[in-house]
């Protein structure tokens, strides 16, 4: 399984505008996404808090595909394209794309 | 469902003491985390890029529980409380704890 993991770093103009980030990221951004060939699953949290430090991050979200390859075919759909330009509006420069891989260990 | 979330930045020391990092944590740190009474399931993975940016993350484990009081208890829980000793020793200062709420929009 690899996993694109999404973190939301918190936007500048208080909580309506983190209000507005959640409302177009759920109404905007997460139905495109939703229609990424491949995509096995996604799960979306809300940061409550950080414990024993600070943290900007306000959103996570785990998008699942069975392996890189079928991530990378995801990436490079129609839909990641809008969902990636509905990001970047909804979202300028506030978020980070990891690419994960489950870690079993040795 | 309330999760932890555990992100960890590169230790100081090259591969050698990435490798380091990953032996301990999964042969010491993850076998105590088991024993957390309340653990509904642990997910690791490993960060093998970061898109359009650079990252100093290496690991990401997402820990499940039933709610904020399973979390609350399981934090409080010997089992927890030795995993976070081994913590501090395997991974000083790198890691960012996170509480995390499913967030199924409005």
């Amino acid at each position: 399984m690899t996993t694109l993991l999404a973190l939301f770093r918190r936007p500048d103009g208080g909580d309506e505008a983190l209000e507005t980030f959640r409302r177009r990221y759920h109404g905007e951004h997460l139905p495109l996404v939703a229609q990424t060939p491949g995509l096995r699953g996604t799960r979306v949290w809300r940061v409550t808090e950080a414990l024993g430090t600070e943290t900007d991050l306000v959103t996570v979200t785990a998008m699942d595909f069975d392996d890189r390859a079928a991530l990378d075919a995801g990436l490079a759909s129609d839909a990641m394209r809008q969902a990636g330009r509905s990001l970047r509006e909804i979202a300028p420069g506030l978020s980070t794309l990891l690419v994960l891989e489950d870690d079993p260990g040795a």
